[in-house]
């Protein structure tokens, strides 16, 4: 018998804990944002140990757009520094499987996919660094619309590690000039969610040819009175691992994150069972 | 002809890039404590890459007293995401070799013993959040005594990663009641170099028997109307690695440090070699 899937809105009401037990259950498979408020969410990669040092050395040299919040054992889906019981092959509501760097195929979850050998590295994502954004005054207007952020390949060399290169993929949100050092000021707080802005103004200086034609997701108008604020952005990593044509990996499909047990304010992504943050 | 030693004087007006020359040419092999005044200072630990992800997971799990600033590539005695022309085989004043658990020898350059599979990690260290908690006000009582911080192994479990698991060392700084609250918030703000305290007040709530017998280091005295506030060590991965009795792993020696091109209060640390920070 088929089960309904639950709506969002009956999702949003839920703990971090339930909400991966509806999800692990295949009764959730949508994107995760405004769901379990207040907890740290993750984009993921998975990739087999061969590659793992690699990625991780390039994660730490490009710590703006990949900053690891939690590395795997090896061969272990169990992630225990990032909450009670979870398991990465089916607590993420939709993952992406690639093959020699293409896309083969989309799945809710990854049972009998799991090697041996396969390393998750999850990483933070921005929902933090708006959600922090939002609670100081400064609106985020894609979110407002229930747009998906614009996303640009810049003319930012990465730091290589292995066969892992490439430019860094950014976001676009605009501000209010006058707010424009407190957003900086505020998403520096998060370094684990990709931390202060990597620039901002001219879209020429990051190698933006026009913002009205991101490279994923959707144009967003900067009005007057705003200024264009780029950060760092967690398709970074995918982009870079797809490159790199890895004989087998897999990723969440974008928004749909991996929910933590911790406070997205938390200073260190570790959980611990007997304070239950 | 032998070559007389600089002294601590000389050597705190020289940058890092010239300080670490003098260092490589052997011209200087002493602790590196209030030299190069802002710059980065790093814990190190050298280990085969067999053992190379295991130790990164066991830091990636444990931020506070292993903070990872930079990751070298596997054989390659560079650290370029820390500084210009920085080799770590010589550039370090004092180094210290462990085999099988047991320290066997202290040098001031380690080329005859580098191997093709050696990886290099450097870790933030306490002078950044120590420097930072003086210039607002916070004396470090210690440091105005010439002496070393008290060190301690602490009852707090560390979340283990393949062959290195134990209990964290801590440092206890006596704070005047009413800066308490500002220890946490200042030293926050570097989770590069420990970040915010553990813990502050009762010995025993984090297995201290004794404040006036540290395990390392010198004693010191916590006055009326001061609390005794416990911050991670950077002892604690040095101590978790000789425990682990890798076949030969390389620290360096205590006090005797890696000094990067970057600013103490970078928010990421990378050197980018055109804006030199």
């Amino acid at each position: 018998m088929p089960v309904a899937e639950l709506s969002h809105a009956q999702l949003a009401r839920l703990g971090a804990a339930d909400l991966r037990a509806e999800i692990r259950n295949g009764q959730y498979t949508r994107h995760t944002a405004g769901l379990a408020a207040g907890k740290l969410q993750c984009n993921l990669a998975i990739l087999p140990e061969a590659d793992a040092l690699d990625f991780i050395r390039f994660c730490q040299r490009n710590p703006k757009p990949c900053p690891v919040v939690a590395i795997s054992d090896t061969g272990r889906p169990q992630m225990h520094t990032l909450g009670a019981d979870i398991d990465i092959r089916s607590d993420v509501p939709r993952y992406r499987v690639f093959a020699d760097g293409a896309l083969i195929e989309e799945r809710t979850e990854i049972a009998a996919l799991w090697q041996d050998d396969f390393v998750a590295v999850a990483l933070g994502c921005s929902f933090t660094f708006e959600n922090a954004l939002i609670a100081q005054g400064i609106p985020i207007r894609h979110i407002e619309r229930d747009q998906t952020v614009p996303m640009f390949r810049s003319n930012l060399d990465l730091v290589p590690a292995g066969p892992f290169h490439g430019k860094m993929v950014i976001t676009m949100r605009p501000v209010r000039a006058d707010r424009v050092a407190d957003a900086y000021e505020i998403s520096r707080k998060y370094p684990l969610a990709h931390g202060a802005p990597i620039g901002h103004g001219d879209p020429a200086s990051v190698g933006i040819a026009d913002l009205s034609q991101p490279d994923w997701g959707d144009a967003v108008e900067v009005e007057p009175g705003e200024v264009p604020v780029y950060w760092a952005c967690g398709v970074t990593p995918q982009n870079v691992l797809t490159n790199a044509r890895l004989p087998l990996c897999i990723t969440h499909a974008p928004g749909h994150m991996l929910i933590a047990d911790i406070p997205e304010d938390a200073e260190i992504p570790i959980f611990h069972p007997e304070n239950k943050q």
